[in-house]
Formats: structure tokens, sequence, C-alpha cells
């Protein structure tokens, strides 16, 4: 395939995030623009056609030379049909046919990702993912999204809700899950639910540091545990533990379903650095079989809240490569 | 691409399945012979040479419009080299570049598939998963073996271990698998495996009628334990329980992992029926969320014994289409 520029938008509830880059993953511009999603379809859809106008306008290249716009947007969504179905945090784009749209207005290519898919892609395509073939991706923010690349393609599925690594069971009958299910990962790893299980540990009595933050009404948060937890907290040692061995868990099933040669750890989490990555490591050590030397390395990601925007352009040039918008 | 037959085989460690399929799947003819896995190296490999030989005599078509051999081993082995590694039961295969051997010796281009990927391509090609795009396949044996399909591509993963299903943990410190893990779906609901289960709780005191089998110096077996557990006992019950209901968590795993339209159960112990199917679907439908509706069909395999050369004929043909041998 001849060079060309894609056209990358991440799709989120409060910010549209956007820009250019070549075939080489080079950013030529970006920026990030209100979503304003409580006014309605028509000016949510017009601020992502104007996002991505903007883009072209503002890297200055030649507009026949862009080949495709690929936007990520939170599900349940429709890659196939280019339908975004029913979003949580952007209800105004419920049952809209984005891809369509979008190309009916800018005469350009669109195809249309999961926001979590296009961050997995983003990181294979130009961040710690690179160079690989076979990746898994943990995203660890307020709840555990995934991504997961084999042999150079994203696992979409059938229902195309593949790659929901969040809800991989790793403690089947254990803390309740946003999803409805017990035991997922999410509900021991995502820093929503680390916060939630060291209240529910408080409030049952256990003595914690954290408690006069409670006391107080305010809302535990994830950097709190993390705080505590390095200062010797009983109750957040034992909720970091749960959130390291449960991603361990979670890792090690992934080890022998899609068998990546690596897995990156991407999301807000990622911010306690070695605190989260060593025991990570040190669990998956402990749990893993010692049949076949097929670890795959860990580490975390590299593009951070760019992930989505540079995905979803790399998402574009897949598209123009394969011929699968 | 044309009409056209290929020969599948499937490595046991006493026998060697073999027959030629045509492109419909249709089988020409079907034979099995011994492996001779004591006589070494060059007399299993004639006995491999041999039965695809056979399989194109047998079944009277041209040489020339023979356009593949699948054969499907005993893992570890590698697809992309061609090579058989180490196959704990058959030992004198080791270090066997099978694919080039059989190339050189018949003439017919050759593809190597883990026995594991072969059934459940065979299942996919011809089975319970005909008409899907998207399958997961359980083989419960004497281990718990796996296949996946995604977008009508087995995963073989990096290291070429991918879809090692048995493996996934169910149960993080539960019981210890024959990989050394523990808490592995195989470690509960493996033929082998939910004997010793009943064993061990014998062992440790319960009362059970299975005790007078052990006392008497014999060996349980599933069947012994699907007969008590129809009977009452509620040591057999207990296990057979466990058995069906990690399957379930291992299922839901799959669910959000590749997402399939279809599970497929597979192996000796589908012989006990409803008995099994009816509670693993009914597991399934308590452990899964309720936030979408995509519930694979959970079904058994239709294929048997068949399904290992059925489907090594039928990754033959996948790697005349694609070319990926």
């Amino acid at each position: 395939m001849g060079k060309g520029y894609c056209v990358g938008v991440d799709l989120g509830g409060t910010n549209i995030k956007a820009g250019l880059l070549d075939d080489q993953a080079r950013i030529l511009c970006s920026f990030s623009v209100p979503t304003e999603v409580d006014k309605g379809n028509e000016v949510v859809v017009n601020n992502i056609v104007g996002a991505a106008e903007r883009a072209i306008r503002e890297a200055g290249v030649p507009r026949d030379e862009v080949v495709g716009i690929g936007i990520g947007s939170p599900g349940p969504l429709s890659h196939r049909q280019g339908m975004i179905i029913n979003p949580g945090n952007l209800p105004s784009l419920k049952n809209t046919p984005i891809r369509r749209i979008m190309t009916e207005r800018t005469g350009i290519r669109c195809t249309l990702e999961n926001d979590a898919n296009a961050a997995a892609w983003g990181e294979y395509w130009a961040g710690a993912g690179k160079g690989v073939t076979d990746l898994v991706m943990f995203t660890l923010g307020t709840g555990v999204g995934g991504g997961a690349i084999v042999n150079g393609r994203l696992i979409r599925g059938y229902f195309e809700n593949g790659a929901e690594l969040g809800h991989i069971i790793v403690n089947p009958g254990g803390r309740r899950c946003s999803c409805g299910q017990l035991g997922c990962v999410e509900a021991y790893s995502s820093a929503y639910f680390l916060a939630r299980h060291a209240e529910d540990l408080i409030k049952a009595g256990q003595p914690s540091v954290l408690k006069q933050r409670m006391d107080a009404g305010q809302m535990l948060m994830a950097e709190h545990i993390v705080e505590a937890a390095k200062a010797g907290d009983e109750v957040a040692n034992k909720v970091w533990h749960d959130a390291c061995y449960y991603l361990a868990v979670a890792t090690v099933t992934m080890q022998h379903v899609t068998n990546p040669e690596r897995v990156v750890m991407a999301g807000g989490l990622i911010a306690a650095g070695d605190f989260l990555l060593e025991p990570i490591r040190r669990h998956f050590r402990e749990l893993t079989w010692e049949l076949l030397d097929d670890f795959p390395d860990i580490r975390f990601a590299t593009l951070g809240n760019d992930a989505g925007f540079i995905g979803a352009a790399g998402c574009a040039w897949a598209a123009h490569e394969t011929g699968d918008w």
C-alpha cells in the first residue's frame, strides 16, 4: 500500500480527542474538543465530523491522501454495521450509523471500533506492543477493559463483544461486578472496585487509616489505597494484593487462551508503577504452569490517553490495507 | 478453489487414524492402523506415510487431485515449522520434521496441527460447528483439551500453545492440575481428575458407595462417578457438580474472550448426555452477565473419535485455500 494519512477520533463522554497520523503512526496534529453530549445527537455528530475535518485542515495534508477515518467509541456498538448502539455515557449517540454519516459528510471511508479495542490497537501499532503479532491489553480504569490481537487481527467475536477481558471470572462466587457477574477481574482490579472493596472491609469492622476519610464522608479512591498500602495499612494491602493477584490470574488465563507474546497493562492505575507491575509479574510466575516456557512479557502501556485516537487512526489503516471497513 | 481431495491423519499413542475426504468433507475412505510407537522413529514415520498412501489408494482418486495431507498430532509441536517437538505418548517422534518428510516422501503438500486444534477444526468444518464462524471447543477426555476458532481461523498463539483451554484457571488456589497449576478447569472437569477428586474426598472420610471399589484396589473411573451421582451418592454428586460448574465458569470466560456463537463439548465424558449438558447450561446462565444477550449455544460434538482425522484433512483444505501450510 502506498503512503497516506488517517484520521483518528476517540469519542468520550466529555471530550472528543482527534488527530491525523501518517502510515508510520507519526502524529501530524492532535487536539481535544468538548463532546457536548447533553446537546443532542445532531450537535455531537457535528462535533465528530468537525473534529475530523479540523484534523485534516490543521495537518495541512492533501485531502485526497487521507485514506480513512477511524472512530473509537464506547460500546455496545457494531463494527460490522458501523453503528453505535447504546453507550452508557453517550446516550445522544444511541443507534447512530456513524460510519455511513461520516463517509457521506466527508467523502472519506470510515471504520468504527470499540474504544478498548482501538486503544489496544494503538499500543500494538505505535506503543508498548510494537513489533508483536499476538498481544493482550488490560486497561485498568474505572472498569477493566481489554483488547486482544491474534496473529495481527483484533478479536471482535461473533456478537461483537470479544475481548471483554474485565469479565473473565477469576473468583467464582466472589465480589459482585457492575455487569452482574460474581468474581470478575473487574470486581477486584478496577480503580472503582478496589476502592469499594476497601470500604466494605472497613465497614465490616477492619481497622484502617482509611476509615477517617470515610467518616468524613469522602469517597475512597484508588490512589488512597495505594498510598495506604505503601504505608503498611492492612486493609489497603489486602485489597491491593487481590487487585494484583486476580490480574495475574486473568493473565494466566489469557496466556493459555490466545498465548500472546506480550501483555500490556494500561489505564489510570498504572500510575502506581512498580508497586503494581512487580506483584502482577510475581503472582503470574507463581500461578502459571511449568510445563512450557511460554510466558508473555508483561509491561506497561506507553501511549497514555492518546492510545484511543492513535489506535482509531491505526484501525483505519488496517481497514485500508485489508479492505475490511 | 477447484475441487480436490485431502488426506487426514490423526496420530495417537496406540493407533493412527487416517482417511481421504473431498472438499465437501465427504469421507471416501477411512481406517485405523497401529502406531507401533515402541518400534522407533523410522517405523512410526513409515506407518504415517503408509497410512496416507493407503488412503489415496483405497479411495481410488487420481493422485494429482490430492491437494494436501493434514496431520493432527499430540503437542508440543510447531505448526509454523511443521515439527513434532516432544509429545508425551509419542516419544519416538521427538523433534521430527514431519511436514518436510511427508512432502518429500509423497510429493504432496502437508500441514501439521496439534490434535486438539485439528479436532476443533473437524467439528467446525463438518460437525457440530458447521456454519459458524466463531467456535470454542472443550474436549473432555483424560485431560481437558481445547480449540478456538475466531472469524474462521484457529487461534494458534505466538508460542503456538494457544487454546490450551483446559488450563484456564477457574478456582485459584484450588486442586492441583497435571500441568502444575492450581485450580485449572482440567483439575475438576477431566475424566481423570474428577475421579481423583472423588477418591480424595473418600480418603478424607466422606461416606460414599464408591468406597468399596477403592477398598477392592480398583481405580475409580468417570463412569463410576456418573453412575453413583445418578444414584444419589453425595461425594459423586459434589464431584460431578464441580465438573459441570467449573466448565460453565470456563465457558463464561470464553464467552467474554473470543465471544463465540457456539461452544461444543467433545470427548469421552459427553457419553453422560443430558446429565452433563443440562447442568453446564444451567450454571452458565446463572454465572454469566445480564448486560448483553450474547450467550453462545452450548452443545455436544457430533464426530466422536473421527473429529481428529476429519479435522486434519480440513486443516489441509484450509492451508490449500489460504496458502498457509
